[in-house]
């Protein structure tokens, strides 16, 4: 079949809308035709050439919901018509990982999602006879896709697409770091460290758990309002009370350290500055932001034997087929807010406008519906 | 009173045996008669003048087994002729840190116990009217010693004091780490860095809680028939395999890494490999090991976002008072091993040879029988 799509041509090239080829799903696979993805910095850190996994040409987006319009030999967890959400981060619940109970990281698929390709080791998207690569195993800035059905999330079917596509990266990221990876307990004090997408996506998360201090953290102080109707408690700006004394004000504001703290900036610095603002003795620290290639976090290991936990967290430490609809679902029961982080939505024509505008800080997420 | 002990007369000087004057114990304090003290590489850190927060003249020791010989006013938890062995982590089930139910790491007196005085303020050794300091809080280097009653761990009166003073630091730091910090679990796979007397007690532990593989990693190969015995089942010298091939050593020993390592080294460059050979999705490694002062560890972040978790263990996570007396039983039960793990015994006067002995690599532990 034909579909349109945004195509990442080549690195640091704006994305072409072109008519691509598509084939239908194969074994265990399913076609969704994507209604709405929003543009994340992850694509954009692809796009720039700097990702050196990254290939080119390819459709990337990771962040899509849609609906099953196909499905492929075997296929039996969704049917034609589900609505789905596409999952980077895919639950075979069948390998080493998903068996442990200890993590997310399903690795049913990984390698052949690294490189661009489906489990068979081919594209299904093309143009011209030459294939195109996929990406994240999901290629949301393609109207149709072709994914493992263990790479959907089947979500009901009263919530919104261009709102719900959220969840698919940045709101789950957030809330599944403080809930899955973290297990903020209420009462608990937590120090947010960045006050992007992701970090109002922590605060928010903490919340909604029952944290008793909230406390943001960010340079840019136009941030405050829009982290406090989220849920922060207090804000700390590094640039008033000294870079080099974040930490003491974090201790200061929490009788000691930070319960949990989370950076959702992938500066290497800052990640340090969140470990050691944390509470002697049990104090966990959860890096989310990506940091630079090459880049190292460092400490004193007194840090660590004085009893704090240095973590990270990806996707949230959520398993998708699992957790992915639950969130859903507390969208929709109004546990979390998603409408205010949604500041801009455009046609796929658009879509480099929306990168744009996340270069530029202008947004918080833009979506683009088709 | 007058007492014998080995004072700590300068930094980098040897110990001299001297009769002391002790003042009797103060509200909520002991007066122990030390039977019998281990000889601990923390006491030769001070002693060498390298920690900071030594001061002299003082008595070392902190790794005793004694009996109660008097009681202060308000002591209510232990009697005259109990068997107790000193904590240097003392447990008094009131602070925010005990009653956090998440940390052993009890604040209650740790102010003064770092200025080498009791709680008071004042110091209860005395020489010619002069005060010698108390040293982690134990002082087990003179015979007899007082203590806060919240420092004392009461144990079972059929245990050898030459014995099981070593639970008083050695083997509930290795054993806990194991059991407290890490939470081992049955079929876990296991990497100890470093086979001195913390990384046999780790092995052991491993082995207790019914780890299936353990592999202990040392650059001596003498190290591998004691720690076989204690349950190693496999070993990686770094200088046969590669110094920079160890962290694959472990993951083809464990089938893509190890549940948990622990370093007990306190070497940096080792602290990351014992990181980085963790299985990706929850591997956790736990740092016992004491770095030398202002050295670093490092990482890319990349390993904690994909699930590797950095730890550290003080005191092997043990609450003093209400784990150590189980780790007695456990010894009594011939759970555990400590027999072959104390090498040498002498009297006080000898006791500059016990750190002879360590510094030369010839014990694993010596110990001074009053």
């Amino acid at each position: 079949m034909k579909t349109r799509a945004a195509v990442a041509v080549a690195a640091g090239k704006p994305l072409e809308i072109m008519e691509v080829d598509l084939a239908g799903p194969k074994v265990g696979e399913v076609l969704v035709e994507v209604m709405a993805t929003g543009i994340c910095h992850t694509d954009a850190y692809t796009l720039s050439g700097q990702d050196s996994e990254g290939v080119f040409p390819s459709i990337l987006g990771h962040e899509g919901a849609g609906i099953v319009r196909e499905i492929g030999p075997g296929v039996t967890s969704v049917a034609v018509g589900d609505h789905v959400i596409p999952l980077y981060t895919p639950e075979c619940r069948q390998c080493k990982t998903c068996l442990s109970r200890k993590s997310n990281l399903c690795t049913a698929i990984r390698t052949t999602q690294g490189k661009g390709v489906m489990p068979d080791g081919t594209s299904r998207f093309s143009r011209n006879g030459e294939p195109l690569f996929h990406y994240m195993g999901c290629s949301t800035f393609s109207n149709f896709t072709v994914l493992p059905e263990i790479a959907v999330a089947k979500i009901r079917p009263d919530a919104p697409f261009d709102k719900v596509c959220y969840i698919g990266c940045g709101v789950t990221t957030g809330i599944g770091a403080v809930i899955y990876t973290a297990k903020v307990e209420p009462g608990a004090s937590v120090a947010v460290f960045g006050l992007g997408g992701i970090g109002l996506n922590v605060i928010q998360g903490a919340r909604m758990v029952g944290a008793d201090r909230i406390i943001g953290i960010d340079i840019n102080p136009a941030k405050r309002a829009m982290a406090e109707a989220f849920g922060m408690t207090h804000f700390v700006n590094p640039d008033e009370v000294g870079r080099d004394k974040v930490v003491q004000a974090v201790m200061d504001l929490t009788g000691g350290g930070a319960d949990y703290s989370f950076d959702c900036t992938g500066n290497v610095q800052v990640m340090r500055q969140a470990l050691e603002c944390c509470h002697r003795g049990w104090g966990q620290s959860i890096i989310i932001g990506v940091a630079p290639a090459g880049a190292e976090i460092s400490t004193r290991p007194f840090q660590l034997v004085t009893g704090r936990v240095w973590k990270g967290s990806a996707f949230g430490g959520a398993r998708g087929r699992t957790d992915v609809p639950k969130i859903v679902d507390w969208y929709m029961e109004g546990k979390i807010n998603i409408d205010d982080l949604i500041t801009h939505t455009m046609p796929l024509e658009k879509i480099n406008d929306g990168f744009e505008l996340m270069h530029h800080g202008e947004s918080i997420r833009s979506v683009v519906v088709y």
